[in-house]
């Protein structure tokens, strides 16, 4: 399983397009994840037109891996399924935060596998959150109906760069035996000390004009206040969209 | 990359124990997944304790999966991340929805590397939903603090099974080209019939005492009733555990 322990994020690509067979088994590797009581409850648009991906391109600030010549946006979906239900003389309850959760859990680990399986192709990818950020605009330019939220974006293309590969923090940060140990000042000083004593992270601050990284996060790069305007917005696309039947 | 297109979740394992450093390789795998902007905002629990298993096997409902040797439950986690934030003269604003749900995918994420490297070494995997039905009592029992909450459980171990493997809906059931193609009823149709026409349906509707295979989710798998009490207890936990500062 090199494809996973070789993982890097490619955010420059070739023009060289991405021939339609080789999509098509990337969402074959997608749909063969795991997924709530095979109810299949998302869906995977892929683009390739230019005219959309040109549209697409600001929902995500038009950064570098917006010009990737593949997006799959990849959607909690519980449209297809309530309109089954509705045929086959069934009552859908599927209006609700927990089915949006299903749907969002379930979309991630079909997008894993499509992003494994694309490495695997030889492409490069690249996760873009931003999709969240702009969710609304995303759902008018893919013509997403009611019951459907794009939660993950996956760029992909042949890749034109090679970055190293990017660092982790110590196991420990992620990891616990059995249950759930908390941490000390001193456990987070040990997991964050070489991050933190990095080339890398000097440049950053010097970058952002910061003195701790940590401030790089919550004063630049996820503030506070985008966090809670973000927030909002979603509670409202999940209402419109039908997920909130409080 | 024959793992993903032979997956099976296996709900029946052998008494053979899982070896740590295989369990410590799964997690280093789950730890190179893409995460969003590398704050690694989750966490892993894997329990192997016998006794802790067995607490945690009914908030599965004691299914046959919840008495595999391993248990990892994978969290949104802010925990962390804030104490660090904290620490470092930096002021964390991710108390609310969307740092919730950065969390929510991330965890997924790092969850299908974890199976597919399980798959890899020889172990059997399934993924146990009902984490999020009984979310408060798993965190009572894994002493999770505020900031973290558990999204999705993968249970391990050697296999004692080997089943076919899962059918899955045609691909035009979540494959979009470039933009959504809503449903007719008529595609409804063809992308459910060799479902609905399929033996293993008419063993279900016997079963469940059903007129339509919709009917056996609507009504006795995913009903409505039970969607609606656990999305408000959803709601709840989310803040007493910090992520719903409205």
């Amino acid at each position: 399983m090199n494809t996973i322990f070789s993982h890097r994020s490619i955010r420059k690509f070739t023009d060289q397009r991405v021939e339609k067979d080789i999509l098509v088994k990337i969402v074959e590797a997608a749909v063969r994840a795991s997924n709530t009581g095979n109810m299949q409850v998302y869906s995977v648009v892929v683009t390739t037109s230019k005219e959309i991906l040109n549209e697409l391109a600001p929902c995500h600030y038009n950064q570098p891996a917006s010009q990737a010549p593949v997006q799959m946006t990849f959607c909690a979906d519980f449209n297809r399924f309530k309109k089954w239900c509705e045929l086959r003389d069934a009552v859908p309850g599927y209006d609700n935060f927990l089915s949006f959760l299903v749907g969002y859990g379930d979309a991630f680990l079909a997008a894993q596998n499509a992003a494994l399986e694309a490495e695997n192709q030889g492409l490069g990818v690249c996760y873009l959150g931003t999709v969240l950020y702009n969710a609304k605009k995303v759902i008018d330019i893919l013509n997403l109906p009611k019951g459907v939220v794009p939660v993950a974006t996956l760029v992909m293309g042949y890749p034109q760069e090679t970055p190293e590969l990017t660092s982790r923090l110590p196991l420990e940060a992620v990891l616990h035996w059995d249950k759930y140990q908390d941490f000390t000042p001193n456990s987070i000083d040990n997991i964050y000390s070489a991050l933190e004593s990095s080339e890398f992270t000097g440049q950053l601050l010097l970058a952002n004009q910061k003195n701790t990284l940590a401030q790089v996060f919550t004063d630049n790069r996820y503030p506070q206040s985008t966090n809670e305007s973000v927030s909002n917005q979603l509670k409202l696309i999940l209402q419109e969209q039908g997920f909130w039947n409080l």
